[in-house]
């Protein structure tokens, strides 16, 4: 039986050269404050400074510069529409890739998705339609307006091309800093532990019900196509706890200045655990992608609730 | 009869010698979205990235290290301890930069200023003083604490040395990015426009009364060692309303993830603003120092009470 189709480095490769001069390459920030808290040397990928705040522009223009070119090489016209399903970052970065190219972008976006996120989706010329928080809601609602429009669904974390345009950030990363032999820890609230579990029992377990959680981003499951690469190459899954992400959060504000959004902290809420305290000392030095920073302004209501704040 | 003493270039070169390897060289960013607004090309000065998250340590540094030098060449002791009054930023720096040389720090800070300003001035080992959020009240208590110390007042924008520090930003911007022949354009709060009247009236003109703003670091007002050189350097000032602020800060924080402090959005404001359209287009590139980014972020209720947000 055959798997799942497969990611090649090649295709990240060929993703890196469709995104040369089309996204932003996004520094590599450092903190003294940080690294004393963590033990070790933290370097911040600040996919925040992206462009649309996330790094999923990457993935998107990869997608849609992918259509453009494949209908160009089969001498047709441009696609009649590009669809998806987001909370948000994927949705901005979608209706971004196809304005900039022209073509209609149709966005899935969950009723409970911050309305900052919202208004980017249309800021950028797409259409906006809400579904129910839930796996099975977006997909049908995605499926139904593909049929409708007769677009070309990209999928927000299936989709080859997306999940080859991300991995750029890793071949940037190992450009500016690191050393190829790395280690990959995956961080994830553990209100929504899919890949964690996964993990423990080897096989593709998706998040039984709509996850509660802070870090918005990440509340759809892992897919078949993303799971070999989480089964076979990511060395370890952390999870961290709501009040763990929202103080990571808190801190890189305060002592980075850098409006990170609560997705983003995850990662380094990671770093800051107990459980990352046991990881072997010689992992000396520690790369974080903040993968964005559209943080809803008008709900901050979190940071004024947290408990025993300093003075 | 004699002016206030002057400030010399070869200051601002010294200190930017005693200043090296000790503070860092912040980037200079930039946004299309914002350009696109401002209808210039603007290049940010990320200051709130400093040590201590804004400019102020490198006055403070300065007038610390001069004072250490001083005292090695006279052959005596280290200085009993420094002493300022300060609504934080300077108050941090100087409790910073005295930390370094195993100096005691004294800081007079007004009541009102933000608890994280005073939280952090106590993190770096400073005695804190409070008193009335006056120019008065602070200058007498501070000139009280100097008394019963022993201790060397250095003050927050009128001490020469402190001064020089904060020059060095113009060295390095210009090394950065700009011509040297260019305009300096000063921009203030319009319920703190002291700096405004005394270029209107020719002479020093302080705020009446303790002002009413958001951007709390520019409260007091300019002195006699600053107002020759606003007089002689600065081209023109420009005011900005409350609201003008808060959308500024607002902006910065949604488009560029910089977590600057409503006083940085001063300057934002300034060139986003009507009176700034009137200025010549040869005026293309436009820096703007982001002088901190000390948010107390436990009073952001100004940002869901702003009116018309977008949606």
């Amino acid at each position: 039986m055959a798997g799942p189709p497969r990611l090649a480095l090649a295709d990240v490769r060929a993703a890196e050269g469709r995104l040369r001069g089309r996204v932003h390459r996004t520094p590599l920030l450092t903190s003294g404050g940080l690294d004393r808290l963590a033990g070790r040397r933290l370097l911040f990928k600040c996919e925040l400074f992206q462009r649309t705040g996330s790094f999923k522009i990457r993935g998107a223009l990869n997608a849609v510069r992918n259509l453009v070119e494949e209908s160009q090489c089969a001498g047709g016209g441009l696609p009649r529409a590009v669809v998806t399903h987001s909370s948000g970052n994927h949705g901005q970065a979608l209706a971004c890739a196809a304005q900039g190219e022209g073509i209609p972008a149709y966005v899935v976006v969950p009723r409970t998705a911050p309305r900052c996120k919202q208004a980017a989706i249309r800021t950028y010329g797409a259409m906006l339609v809400p579904c129910e928080p839930s796996d099975q809601s977006r997909a049908e609602t995605a499926a139904r307006i593909v049929q409708e429009t007769g677009g070309v669904m990209v999928h927000p974390n299936q989709d080859l091309a997306v999940m080859a345009g991300q991995g750029t950030i890793a071949l940037e990363v190992l450009e500016q800093a690191l050393r190829p032999d790395v280690k990959v820890f995956a961080a994830e609230p553990r209100n929504a532990d899919d890949c964690y579990q996964s993990k423990v029992r080897g096989e593709l377990t998706p998040n039984l019900h709509p996850p509660d959680t802070i870090a918005d981003a990440v509340k759809t499951s892992i897919g078949p196509n993303t799971w070999p690469i989480i089964r076979d190459l990511v060395d370890e899954v952390l999870t961290v706890s709501e009040e763990e992400i929202k103080r990571a959060t808190q801190l890189v504000w305060e002592r980075m200045k850098l409006l990170i959004e609560p997705t983003a902290g995850v990662g380094v809420a990671a770093v800051l655990s107990e459980q990352f305290q046991a990881v072997p000392r010689d992992v000396e030095n520690v790369c974080i992608v903040l993968c964005g920073g559209n943080v809803d302004l008008s709900s901050l209501t979190w940071l004024t609730d947290l408990p025993g704040k300093a003075e």
